[in-house]
Parts: structure tokens; sequence; C-alpha cells
């Protein structure tokens, strides 16, 4: 390796290319640099400096160009030996960031690469972040992630949710737990706020730091629709939705029966990110009997029916306080037209008297980081 | 849909295309046609017919060319309008097939399936196979696959297990039940033998039926190292393998210590395919006291010391007798040189008067289908 990249060097200066040309001055660093978590087991690259630089490479040998497409800009990979493209970008920013190589054009996922949902199954390289380490494994005692089929009764399929146990649960065989029902965004499906969001991981550190008590997490897609209903995507979240139907007569029943629950409403929480934020205003909101607990984490910025809305219950703060024990919600600073709809939203709240609180979370997008905060941030007022 | 197809075959008469052409005139068909089970919530291809012709349907606009690689052989697409690249194929043949699409010679997973292990994710189409549906979720009680994070004391890693428990296993609560370690081969991980093998839905149908005992399956990566070690492949089913010491030193005890098993050789069954065959052999046969059910799927074709291999304990037939309570072997008839390998070392048992048993899975190769199979029929002789 370093033999290759003294003589990529030697070929800059014999062609007059610039040394410090993105690639090949900084790959003599080789020493620092570590694969990244995300990577398959077999995968060399993306690599990671310890000044949070990405290394990327990627076979091509037939390509006239090859790019990549990370945290919304493209970078242009240097050819080299063997038909392997390579680049140094600069530090992307926090957290999972999804990526793609666009190779004469064409968009391909990483085969280096562990893959995460994002509308497709996606390449994403798991970036570190100086100073948070609240959702990175550690020697704590871990739980459980269960996959749990059920037949919905709804829409007339099984349908797999994931549903976290915390360590205790195996051996404390008689204790009863707390319920947060945790949903994903309008890109993610059920596998995302495990793989992606590191729910697990994040309740295991927070248990083991004696931070939030030892709680259920179950996961479910967002997406249902009855046999006859059009799968077009933007139902879900309308008043009486079949997910809504699914997750009150067929989800919360089943999680009761199945698992050590406290089935009331006081132990019982709902949150999601952007369209799952929609779904938890919309459900929370008008089965107050059901929830004392609602999350709503980076909630899309489109209208906000205060007086109407919500079967009117916005309109009534006195039924809003006494019922929710707690109404929490939080957004990333730079995903500016939902922060700033969230915060319009609450000096409204603010001004009708209605109890809430907000996390803003530093310099974070529509992304994953934003969500693992808020999870973290909202785990450890619950219940 | 069917406007579009009427639209295309009047094309196809204007411009004197054949009708019989591969996609026009086999489009006429779009009422018989269903989604695979394998695409994604949104993926509309590929579609199987009830015939077993599988459509395929590619969005790339600025493509020349479009090839379909799958089952070994590959398929011109044909552009369309908006960029859609579409063909229809022949019956590829049962079960699980990985498949790419090529596009100006850059091959590329579909965004519109779900994604299977095989050297990398990528993607896959299930393929019926008429008069079989053992492998196929049913109206039968569906026992949890549990993902269980444990620190390795031989990697020095936390590492990921899946844990199938029967559906008995949370209303039985002081049963106890036996256990087979399940291990998959040199190009899949530890998610294959449940997202592929379906060995979860294969045991959840074996036990509804009653041909098969209630019990756990452990499912590891069979690929384990020490931090000083060479991650080179090649090295995992050799003696005294990393993977050898970390199921016997860390992974057999934290099953035990974790789930109600009944915790001695005869009721821990060690079974592999391919890779995960050849540590089968290597692990079971040196650790009788550790084992008395063996499984070998689809053994590689390399040489087979029947004298001086193993601890040479093949030159004692009876022990190998007396110790194992099952020594089954399977592979696919067109697995031609496993197929025949195996035959000439099963051959080699008889005359040495090794106990054994074979099955062949008729009609596969070194597949999906063969090893479901093999679970299939394995799993109703053990225990």
């Amino acid at each position: 390796m370093i033999f290759k990249r003294i003589t990529n060097l030697l070929v800059s200066i014999l062609l007059c290319v610039p040394l410090f040309s993105q690639a090949p001055a900084n790959w003599k660093q080789d020493g620092e640099w570590k694969r990244a978590p995300t990577n398959i087991r077999t995968g060399e690259y993306p690599k990671i400096a310890d000044d949070g630089r990405l290394a990327f490479q990627y076979r091509a040998p037939n390509a006239k160009t090859v790019q990549l497409q990370i945290a919304g800009k493209k970078y242009d990979l240097d050819p080299g030996e063997g038909g392997l493209w390579s680049t140094i970008i600069p530090y992307p920013g926090p957290g999972m960031q999804f990526y793609a190589y666009i190779v004469d054009g064409i968009t391909v996922n990483d085969p280096s690469s562990e893959f995460f949902f994002n509308g497709s199954w996606r390449s994403a390289v798991e970036v570190p972040s100086p100073g948070e380490d609240f959702y990175l494994m550690k020697q704590v005692p871990h739980g459980q992630v269960r996959e749990f089929w059920f037949f919905s009764t709804i829409t007339q399929t099984y349908r797999l949710m994931y549903i976290y146990v915390p360590a205790e649960y195996e051996t404390n065989t008689t204790a009863r737990y707390p319920v947060l029902y945790l949903q994903h965004g309008g890109g993610e499906n059920e596998t995302s706020w495990i793989r992606a969001g590191r729910a697990n991981i994040i309740l295991d550190n927070l248990i083991a730091e004696k931070k939030a008590k030892p709680m259920i997490i179950v996961v479910n897609s967002g997406f249902a629709f009855k046999p006859d209903e059009s799968m077009d995507s933007g139902i879900e979240f309308l008043p009486g939705s079949s997910f809504e139907q699914m997750l009150l007569k067929d989800v919360i029943p089943t999680v009761d029966k199945n698992f050590r629950t406290i089935p009331d409403r006081e132990h019982r929480a709902l949150a999601g990110l952007s369209m799952g934020s929609l779904q938890t205003l919309q459900i929370g909101l008008t089965n107050l009997n059901m929830f004392a607990w609602l999350g709503v984490f980076s909630r899309p910025p489109g209208e906000f029916d205060t007086v109407n809305g919500f079967n009117g219950v916005l309109s009534n703060p006195a039924l809003v306080n006494s019922s929710l024990r707690l109404f929490w919600w939080g957004a990333g600073t730079t995903e500016v037209s939902i922060y700033n709809k969230s915060r319009e939203i609450l000096q409204g709240f603010k001004e009708n008297g209605i109890n809430h609180e907000f996390y803003e979370s530093p310099g974070t997008a529509h992304e994953w980081q934003t969500w693992r905060r808020c999870l973290n941030q909202f785990a450890q007022k619950l219940f």
C-alpha cells in the first residue's frame, strides 16, 4: 500500500500534477486510517482518519469517471492501478451518512458497505462524532431485539415487528415493563430504528447508566394498507388510517399479550420521526386514553391545525395537559424549515398554555444523528 | 398499465416489430403477474407469472444497454418509454435466485429488491417451487428470532448471533429445549440462514405439523479471527480454528447460560452448508463429547482424509457409531462435483461401517433451495 502511494506520488510529480491534489498527498498517512464500522467483514473502504476525513475506494476498471455522492455533495474519484478509483474527503458531518458511487453516470451502491434502508437498500458510512458515544456499543448488559411475526387483521397479511427487550427481561422473569412504540419516517422501514437508529444500543447504554428506566421498544413498519386500499404513500398519517387501526387493534394487543408489559396508558409511549411524528401526533392526540407520553421528532413543516385538528383536542389545553405526562418535540438546527416550523408550533402551544418540551440537536439535519439524539433525550424522560 | 401495454402492442405492429418478440407480446398477460415476495414495499418488479416466468423492469433513461444476470445466464432488456427497460425470462429454477442488472457494462443491484448477503448485499427474487411450501409463511404459531450480542473472549469483539426459539418457548416457561448450531457457507454471513434460508419459517412449519421437535437454532458468523490473526478466508475450518474455539468456549456456554437449553451432547446438534459443513465435520468429529448429531450440507469437493483426518476418529467406526445419533449428509443433484464427492465419501463410509444418511435434493445446485431442503429433512430426524 505504502509503495503504491509513493509510486502515485512520484507519478504526480513527474506529471506535474499538483502535489496537494486530493488523493495522493493525503494517502501518505495510511497508519492513522481505520476501516469504517459500517463496512462488511471483507470491506476495506471507506476508511476513517483520526481527524474525521474519509477515504473511499471503488473498483471500476473500465469506467471513464467515478464520483462519490455523500451528504449532499459530489466528489470526483481519481483513477489508480488495477481500476481502483479513490479519493479523500473532508469530515462530512457526524453519524450515519448514506453514500453512493456514480460510475459513468450510473448510481451504484458500494459492495463494501453494510446496507441501510432509505427508499431502497443503500450504502452508508458511520462517521464518528467527537464527544458523543451514547449510541456506540459498550461493555454493558445488552438487551435482545426480537423479530416477531404477527397476522394483522387490518392488512390481512403477516407482518414483522422488531421488539427490544432490556437485558434484565430474561432474568427478572416476573417483572413487567412500560412500552415505547417507535415509528420511522417516510424513507425508512421497520428495520431502520434498530439498524440505523441503534435504538437498542442507545437504550442499553441509558439503562446501564440508570439514565432511563428499563423499557420495551416496539418498532413497526409505518406503512399499512387494507387489501382493497391504494398503497399510495401519504395516507398513513390521516385520521383513522389503516396504520392507526392496525396499531390500536393488532399491534398493541399482540404486544400486551405476548410480552410482560404494563398494559395501561401511563406506561405506554408513542414517538416517531418525520412521517412517524405525524402519525404520533394524529394517533396520540386522538387516543389520549391510550398514550400518556408522545415524542415528535423532526415534524415535517406542513400546516398544523391547533383549532380543529386532532378532533379539536388542542383547543382544550387542560385536557392535553392533564392527559399527557410528556409532550416532547425535537428537531435538528440545520433542518431549517422543520426546525422553524416546530418552534412556531411550540410558540403557539406556549401562548395556548399547552405544556411541552423542545430539544434542539445542534448542527444536524433531517438525518439519523438527529433522531438518535432525540431518542437518547426522550427516553431519559419516560415513565 | 393495460393501456400502456396496448399502446406498446400497437407500436410493435406499426413498426413491424415481430408480435412475439420477448417483451411486448407477453406483457398482455398482466392479470396473471404478481409482485415477487422479495420485492421491497414499493417494488413493482420483478413480477412472477403463474407459469413461472419472471418479468423484470429497470429504469435507466440514459443507458445504451441493460442486461439481466440471473441463475448463470444473461438476458438483454428491451428499452421502453420513460427509460424503462424490461424483459421476460423463462422459469430460472426454484427458490431464491440472486440477480443483478448490467447497465452499460456496470453491474448494479436492483433497488426494487430486498437484499440478501452473497459476498456483498445483493438483489434476489424468490421463485416459486411447484409442490413445495415447507419454507413459506403459513397460519401456524411463529417462533421468535432474537438478536443476541455477546462479547467473544477469542476475537475480543462484540458479535451478533441470531437465535430462533420455537413459538411455545414464551409460554412453556419452564420447558428446556435441544439446540441446533447452524452455520453458513463462505459466501454468506450470520443473517443468511434466517433471511435467505428461512430456517425459522421451516421450523415453525415442521413444529406445527409435529414433524420436528421444538428446538432452539443458533446462527453465528462462521468467520472469527483473533486480534493478531490474519482475516484471510480459508482458515475457519482448520483444526483448532478461532471459530472452533469461539464456538466451544464462548457461544455454547453463552447460549446454555441465557436460554433454557438442555445442555448436553445428546441434545446438541451441529450442521452447516458448504464452508459450514467443513466446520461441522472438523469441530463435530473432534468434539464428540459435545455433539451427538451432525449435518453436512453440500460439502465442497476437496480431499477427505478418512484415516488421519479429524484426529483419526474416522478410523474407529465403532466410536463414531456409538457417539453420533445421526451423521447426516445432503447435496443437490446438480452441484455435480459436490454431489459426486459426497457419494464417494459415503461409499467409503459404507465400506468402513460408518453409519450415515444421505439426502439428494433433486435438480438443485449450490444454492438456497438445496440447503432449505436439507434443513427441512435434517430437522425432522433430530433429537
